[in-house]
């Protein structure tokens, strides 16, 4: 992905700055403003594809001819953007990690017309990616301890956002993908059964039980809702055990209908054949909201296949996230747009014990006693820094960041997110900024 | 994008049948089951991305060695996968047609392992810009001739979706897009005004707006309300007159607040300064209810930014589709399970004048008098047929079925799809295969 991944406006203001030699420093912070329906925290993911692109940030000569000839920016315009690379710094909270509204996703500092540049895909990555992030994790809270399994990739937003779905699934603790170029690129267990076409290219199902059983004897998952769910189960009994595979090799898969029942009946069948140590696998549009039912009614179900509704975010598809300018030259900057006022300079936060709140503060405030700081540096100069980006680190940090969360954060409705607070110093900031913005940009 | 960009059940089951010399011809039919709310019609769209993934579809070396080393499918599956190419044949409406429930967005034929492993890439593609192109063409309906930009790439589910919703909006008719690479890879009008931080950058508004005058005082669009919305009006007017910019190259973008009552202001301060040419665009938050609510309000706006709520559909992200076994070696099939039964047989949609109902048929039926049908090859023997996918017919074809499109299916609440009803053909068959399903699959 080249630099022209970029909004048109972005460009235009990088060659107006860098016309004038506007180049001082300049920090933007990349911050969700409100949390959509039902959402008691984000998880922070995205960041490993920011970085990417920062790194390899440039026009090649092809995208310059078209910034000449059909954007029409003057030739020197044109001269200097094509010497443009990324040679700035970034710090985040790594990925992973459990953040809320106002505390910043990244901060970028690095010469004006570079940071404006990059605006819209870091925009893109993280919004996309820590939306994704967070469905999986309210999956995760839901699952009771249950296996779940990426199966979106048929109905994410394109190719490119399978892996990104898978990634942010597994970075949320899923067990699997049924994405296959996922679970290459990011070595991920792959996940499959079978389909309803499948069955339906056999002339019944019992032949294409048997026909499964024999071409896949080390993990047998039998697609049991084709035709009828129960009448299913009991065929895959019966070929299961006649083609002589243990019970911990063989399950089923329900796809349709009233998956707590049905699963109550296969059960039953299954631990009557013996077969106990069967699982019994579970999909068709679940959602958080539907693992927690069949969870908290003891559906005896070990695995979930959870697809389009996590895959695209299906109740809070984006979030309200911004890209803003903090601080140019040395000088605190904020914008007081009504509902959309930003607050000035590059910022830290301090996280304490589970139940206190965040603290927001100015980035080279000292560290409160007890807390430890969210944002690391990952990037200096334009090159990352080792270990900014691993996905297994990321799992870990969430893992131990959702220990951390409080309950009345972590529920599926209604929840709280956890308070946060601006440390006095940001307050006061703020207050004297607003004053000299107003003051100069005062009705005339 | 390679062949793995598939679910690891599709590959599981294609080798199943190439072992077994499963490999007469299938037919699978994709379409969409329902629509979400609100939605009166669908706007066929991702069919070019189709027809390429199924020219290039090939397992590389390094994705053999996946499959044998990690999947653990046996060398000889791992061959026969080797050696498969798509040399089917797919039928398909041509993107831009307006389709409904039902009514196939693709049918694949060809040997049943091919059929079987591009499942996912069919789903995948069609469903997310059909979905999005329909999102966009509501905005089209809504906007009563104001123009419409895409600026939505900031929030697309990754770069790759930027691309394919730049499009899809272009499909449905936006006069251009913010997202610099998709408008040279397409052909669009880049679009692009300044954003906040470009005012912040300088001491004052008033600086930033002189500083931007100089720099393009071709395309001169003032962001107005960075500190307070009116004063930036007035600061626009007067940077412009002084500048001497031509009024019709000069414009303000409203990005908060109350666009209607800001727009009229606006509208007011722009005409009494003599600058009655210079345009208004709005942004920020805009969707096709918003678009309708400001245009019935005879909001004086001459361009809508449209983004984040397009760009993911953001009311319902994606569709119920489906990819279906309908025929296998001369057979129709069906499926049975609870609420998710399909047709067997391949298909055609036949389709008459305004009101009157659409007509699902068998593929094979004669064209009723009076009508035309909707699917045309697109491909055969795995080569695409020409013109199947130019983006100028996309839109041509979009608009001749928008003005075909009754008044109650336009609606943006409570529309009324087109009824489409089954020949007599399709329900005899139907008949006749649930029976023949049914005493083959019975309880035993």
């Amino acid at each position: 992905m080249t630099a022209l991944h970029t909004d048109l406006y972005e460009i235009r203001m990088a060659a107006s700055y860098l016309r004038r030699g506007m180049t001082e420093p300049a920090t933007f912070s990349l911050f969700v403003r409100d949390l959509p329906g039902d959402r008691g925290f984000l998880v922070a993911a995205g960041l490993a594809d920011c970085l990417s692109f920062l790194e390899s940030l440039y026009f090649d000569e092809s995208e310059l001819a078209y910034l000449r000839d059909t954007v029409h920016l003057r030739e020197s315009d044109v001269d200097a953007l094509g010497r443009i690379r990324f040679r700035g710094e970034v710090w985040a909270p790594p990925e992973g990690t459990i953040v809320f509204p106002g505390e910043p996703l990244l901060e970028v500092t690095a010469p004006l017309p570079q940071a404006q540049l990059v605006e819209t895909a870091m925009l893109n990555h993280l919004t996309f990616q820590s939306t994704v992030a967070t469905k999986a994790a309210r999956c995760r809270l839901a699952a009771a301890g249950a296996e779940l399994v990426d199966f979106a990739a048929r109905r994410t937003h394109g190719p490119g956002a399978a892996f990104a779905v898978a990634r942010a699934c597994a970075l949320a603790g899923f067990g699997g993908t049924s994405h296959v170029a996922s679970a290459r690129r990011f070595g991920l267990r792959p996940v499959g059964t079978m389909a309803h076409s499948y069955i339906q290219a056999f002339p019944g199902e019992i032949e294409a039980f048997r026909a499964f059983a024999e071409d896949f004897p080390d993990n047998t998952v039998f697609l049991v809702d084709t035709y009828d769910t129960i009448t299913g189960v009991r065929a895959a009994i019966d070929v299961a055990r006649a083609a002589g595979i243990p019970d911990e090799r063989a399950g089923i898969r329900l796809d349709s209908g009233d998956l707590l029942a049905l699963a109550r009946q296969a059960r039953r069948l299954l631990d009557d054949a013996g077969m106990t140590r069967s699982v019994i696998m579970a999909s068709g549009g679940l959602d958080e909201y539907e693992l927690s039912r069949l969870t908290a009614a003891g559906a005896p179900i070990d695995s979930y296949g959870v697809g389009t509704k996590v895959g695209v975010s299906a109740d809070a598809p984006a979030l309200d996230s911004a890209y803003k300018l903090v601080e140019y030259a040395g000088r605190p900057v904020m914008k007081l747009s009504s509902g959309k006022a930003t607050l000035p300079g590059a910022k830290q936060v301090f996280r304490t014990a589970p139940g206190e709140p965040d603290v927001l503060a100015s980035r080279d405030e000292p560290v409160p006693r007890g807390h430890r700081p969210l944002l690391v540096p990952v990037m200096r100069n334009g090159r990352r820094l080792r270990g900014s980006d691993s996905l297994a680190d990321a799992r870990r940090r969430f893992e131990r960041d959702l220990r951390w969360l409080p309950e009345s954060a972590r529920r599926l409705r209604g929840p709280r997110p956890v308070e946060v607070r601006r440390s006095a110093h940001l307050e006061d900031l703020t207050a004297r900024v607003r004053a000299a913005a107003r003051a100069l940009n005062s009705p005339r």
